[in-house]
């Protein structure tokens, strides 16, 4: 299935004149995750032009502002052009607080429900599944609870082979039933194996999220394997005591963790407004984890 | 004294793709003040180049999103900038409930002090004054307890004649007397009458804004007179219907205010999304009160 991100801010902290605060948009399939919402996400979804009445699920990996501001804003957005789909947001339950008090004082109602769920802080949790996705939380090391999220394809079914099902005459009855791997007897009693009847499966996909941490070797398993995983990279590597005391990740350190996890694609982001330039930052990370590539805002990213 | 009014964001409700939501900097001499900081604010303050930590006051017309998401993000960056001087905020006391927990919920302690001013839902109330200009707030007609601002040049000091003083040798420590009216008696005790040091004041300028109000009469007098008036007009007037059930503006009431309260001039703002082109609302306003501009985002206009 279709599996990319697609960046619409990258700036640490404060917005600069050229990057705004943390979001993206995780697309699998027919659906559109998204994760953080800076303020001003909701005029970068526009200016991409994500059809974001689309998106139901909203992942805020913590409270710092650069990374849910632009929340209410989108949701109140939202409200306004007719929403009927329920929209889920996962977040710190302060945040449910601070909603709450918004959509009181503005005396709304909104018109499509708004179920929210709190993060647990201290352990891996699987958020939400259906039959081919699942996504995922761990925790980060920051200074207020932060949580990273790992996007997963399942593929526990099987991809039917159209071609043998049409041939066999196979009623639709038992297609679930195959692509789970079962195997099929024809009206005469005979035996088609399921490999016969269903493709190879590729192995399935993984995208993680670590914005914002400390370098730890605790977050390896949690990210172990991704296909591509976004590290934060606030600092290049000469700040690395400004990053610790921070509890910001540099260069080297989101590249240790790529390598470590064994990712076989890394995307750095959330830089430093001190950054205009930011092609020493991909050299520096490259340097240790060769296949990295820098988030650009409006850009996507296969995984 | 220099005393304009620039405008950051004239849309209503949501942001659009060329449209950001309400927010102004009034600047009167060395002074600047925001008024509304809608989500986004800080960018455009940055993109328009405004040096935003000279600005000492915040002024919040009501809790409608479009009118103060921006405000903690704006309050975060100045912190992350190392701001030092003292920032007052004024609007519905439960803004101040929101900006708690979300300072509480970043463990930030911010590096300046933040001084908040509840707003008085019922009555004009003088917010702040200095010896040159005072600023007040008036209640406007809306879903939400929401006021208007009016800003005012108070021209009790006179502009001394400089060429006069110099001539007469009158000491620095005479000069405040002098501006406040007094004549002055010198070392052979001739009297100088405080009219042959002094220049004709112009009569004091003032600037008033309302967004976002439904008609009523009764902001007439609190804007009576005013020099420039910033006036709501979300709709057009064929829409009349639809604004006074949301309670706000048409073309021709913002129109109609401006004429019964003689302001010299109007400009007009806070755009329904509906609106592409704007020449209409311009052409339909000037129809009844010919002295009328369109707000443009980034444009300065003179009091």
């Amino acid at each position: 299935m279709k599996f990319s991100v697609k960046i619409l801010g990258c700036s640490s902290a404060t917005p600069t004149k050229h990057r705004n605060p943390s979001a993206q948009v995780v697309t699998m399939g027919d659906k559109m995750f998204l994760i953080d919402c800076g303020e001003g996400t909701q005029m970068q979804l526009r200016k991409y032009g994500v059809k974001f009445q689309r998106i139901e699920h909203i992942f805020i990996s913590h409270l710092h502002g650069d990374h849910y501001l632009g929340l209410a804003g989108l949701l109140f957005t939202m409200h306004l052009f007719g929403r009927s789909a329920a929209l889920h947001v996962y977040g710190n339950s302060v945040l449910m607080d601070i909603l709450r008090l918004q959509l009181e004082v503005s005396a709304t109602t909104l018109v499509y429900p708004l179920v929210f769920h709190a993060l647990e802080p201290e352990k891996a949790t699987v958020l939400w599944e259906d039959e081919l996705i699942r996504i995922s939380s761990f925790p980060l090391v920051h200074r207020v609870p932060t949580h990273g999220f790992r996007f997963e394809e399942k593929h526990e079914l099987l991809h039917l082979n159209r071609e043998r099902i049409e041939k066999l005459h196979i009623p639709f009855g038992e297609l679930a039933r195959i692509k789970r791997g079962g195997d099929y007897v024809d009206s005469h009693g005979k035996l088609h194996a399921n490999a016969s009847l269903t493709l190879k499966r590729e192995a399935p996909k993984v995208f993680a999220y670590c914005s914002d941490t400390a370098y730890s070797r605790e977050i390896v398993p949690h990210v172990a394997g991704a296909d591509l995983l976004y590290h934060e990279t606030t600092f290049m590597h000469d700040m690395a005591a400004t990053a610790a005391e921070k509890q910001h990740s540099t260069t080297r350190q989101a590249a240790e963790i790529a390598l470590e996890a064994q990712a076989k694609k890394l995307l750095i982001g959330h830089f430093s407004a001190r950054y205009d330039d930011l092609m020493p930052l991909l050299e520096e990370t490259r340097g240790v984890f060769e296949r990295t590539e820098l988030a650009e805002e409006g850009e996507s990213y296969e995984v």
